[in-house]
């Protein structure tokens, strides 16, 4: 394996998994860290770094292609704003419209459908400069919830509201759609927000439920339904959104966005939502020499049980980022003492940790930031797509379990490093 | 200072803070351990542990009677559980409920109205034995919110449901409301949530409200009216209610329910609703020496942003108790880096920690549990609750701050030591 310390490169070191897989006993991993030469390409006071996610879960060769357009498409949009001297949050926030646009994410358009048939979505948005974070659950008839967590997370920045009262930080239901639409977020009808292939897998795991069900009752097993481990709709319908983002003066922000498991029951809030468990971002401060931001996917209640965001934001404070992501969701997740009666844990993380490095090119007064970038799922798959705003190319990549391994017992890692420079003027 | 080691009890040692009251600078502390001289009560095999409150933020002293009736009750109501073999949990949400169902706390029945004039509910429980977790947020017409968190607590303790699909464990809005009447939870019409008192808090807070704007708008100081700190509803409103407790087995439980802010955006979810955020339980294990119960109450947004009652639960496997707590109100509350824009940090936990004593009696087959139960807050007042089953005498108080020191930037910490015994058959 090799570590971070081996990196030498100057500009940038995406890595690239297919070329260099290397497996890592017990666990399944792989970690490389192929450089890019790209030594001569001069520094430019524009930065910033994206990595976002189009969910840990199951994505299929025939879908693959979309997936990883999407993933461009987001990193694009995020890397504009960064361009145009957005702050993080603003760029994860752009990144995250894009995710849930597509229809063939789980997040905004696209949404799967809950028991009753309608799309309510999850999502939340976390400044690692401020520490401020705004959440929506179970929202309805709003095309990008993480617009509206984004409009709590910055009216909340603004301080008090009229007469003392502390403004909100997180709005579900009714109450959520209608603070969006007073501050003029446009509502979107419900029947707009469902596709052609939403609904088809609605009528289908509607089929599956009842014949599920009707098999139940016809044995009288009650106990056998229960434990039930044929979770077909699980592993395809995790794909959940989100980004993580930072920029040139060393701001993190992460953004997650979902519709929730497919046919869950109404009102039902997952990670998404849930402070600490969907995403975290925090600069560095005098405690933590890394700034860090995380993103997860996958079982909203396995997510949120083992606060997974939060707890790989604080391992990532480790020496070997890798090697601390690999303990977390080995420790944290996997092996949970949270999740014990579970058999199969499913999730996974896309993480960022950067610190600035000033020994590039002190003559020249060039200063740096080393970002270094991680995912990690035990779910068949990842599809991850990352680029920085120096050189513009967004890789794309979906990540999978070795084959014979088991999703929610094993898990793949990988990850890259990249060096953001700038003049200091 | 009195510190933990210098108990030397044999049965039960609560504390009574009015008499020994130990300021200890620069925060205003008390701590005292003395005891009650029970040496020759005999052990049974009927035991166990209830802390409650009634909230933290302003007790008036012709509410200090009522307040400290409800606590007494619900201790009595958790007891009377444990007495007839009860779980930790069980018993916790039994006192919830009889806090719940009192008219003068900020919970169930006689909850603070919404912006919209309505009631909506959060609630959540904790099993520091199975670690499962139940909670609802802004649900409406349930008579004892804290019931439905218990049964999605229960139910997702029963495996996954038909088709492989898991369980929920946070409901909101009308989804946790029609849930929790599918399970057979009666629908409570809101009118007869509501009491003469909170109606009338309302429209007092509504015209409070209304002439602030009023003000704002003549002024057209649209800054100034953001940064007013006229908080005058927070202190009194803030009477979210909780309990932790500890049965003869050595299970910890924690519970909270809460009506939320007066005037809050209909939607909006507080700390009681959030895990890691208004409770927490976890059960001794090899990584962790002791239990830990924790409820908190205050000001939902700080106490989400700083999740306390995580922090404080982690912060209690430190070796002294009232230190660990002191610290941890201190620096992860109080000068937290999450609420750094914060001039006043509200809020007040209960916490309970339990371990092992098998040296009180060896000879006689008798073991037992220490039990460290103290309370801390930085609102004007908390108002607490504890009995031991073995005694069934229940203590109350209103913890007040020194009289000079400020909400919000000063904090209160009181506690004791109760010692439950049983005989090994």
């Amino acid at each position: 394996m090799i570590g971070l310390s081996s990196y030498a490169g100057v500009m940038e070191s995406p890595m690239n998994s297919a070329q260099e897989q290397q497996p890592f006993s017990p666990l399944t991993n792989s970690w490389s860290t192929q450089q890019e030469s790209n030594e001569n390409q001069k520094p430019t006071s524009v930065g910033g770094f994206v990595l976002v996610h189009a969910g840990a879960g199951y994505h299929s060769e025939s879908k693959a292609k979309e997936y990883k357009h999407v993933c461009k498409r987001a990193c694009q949009r995020a890397v504009d704003r960064l361009k145009a001297g957005a702050l993080a949050v603003e760029a994860v926030a752009a990144a995250l419209i894009e995710l849930e646009d597509s229809p063939f994410t789980n997040a905004g358009m696209g949404s799967n459908l809950n028991l009753s048939g309608e799309i309510e979505c999850d999502a939340s948005i976390m400044d690692g400069k401020s520490l401020h974070y705004g959440a929506v659950g179970s929202i309805s008839g709003i095309k990008n919830p993480v617009v509206v967590a984004n409009r709590l997370l910055s009216e909340a920045q603004k301080g008090k509201l009229s007469a003392g009262r502390i403004p909100p930080c997180f709005l579900v239901g009714r109450g959520a759609h209608d603070w969006a639409v007073s501050q003029g977020i446009p509502p979107c009808p419900s029947e707009k927000m469902a596709t052609k292939f939403s609904l088809s897998a609605y009528k289908r795991n509607k089929r599956k439920m009842e014949l599920a069900e009707k098999i139940d009752t016809g044995h009288k097993q009650t106990k056998k339904r229960r434990q039930s481990s044929e979770n077909e709709n699980g592993s395809g319908c995790l794909d959940t959104v989100g980004a993580v983002v930072v920029d040139l003066e060393g701001n993190v922000a992460a953004a997650v966005s979902s519709g929730g498991l497919a046919m869950k029951h109404p009102g039902r809030v997952g990670q998404a939502a849930h402070y600490g468990c969907g995403c975290w971002a925090e600069n560095a401060c005098n405690m933590n020499p890394y700034s860090t931001a995380v993103s997860t996917s996958g079982c909203g209640e396995h997510l949120i049980r083992t606060m997974l965001a939060r707890e790989c934001s604080a391992a990532m404070q480790s020496e070997d980022a890798h090697q601390a992501l690999l303990e977390a969701m080995q420790n944290k997740f996997i092996s949970s003492p949270f999740l014990a009666s579970e058999d199969r844990v499913l999730g996974g993380v896309i993480v960022l940790r950067c610190c600035r490095c000033v020994e590039a090119q002190p003559s020249q007064n060039i200063q740096g930031i080393l970002v270094e970038f991680l995912w990690s799922h035990t779910t068949e798959s990842m599809c991850v797509g990352y680029m920085s705003a120096q050189d513009s190319k967004a890789k794309t990549h979906i990540s999978r379990l070795p084959p014979g391994t088991i999703p929610g017992q094993s898990l793949a890692i990988e990850g890259g490093v990249c060096r953001l420079m700038s003049v200091v003027e």
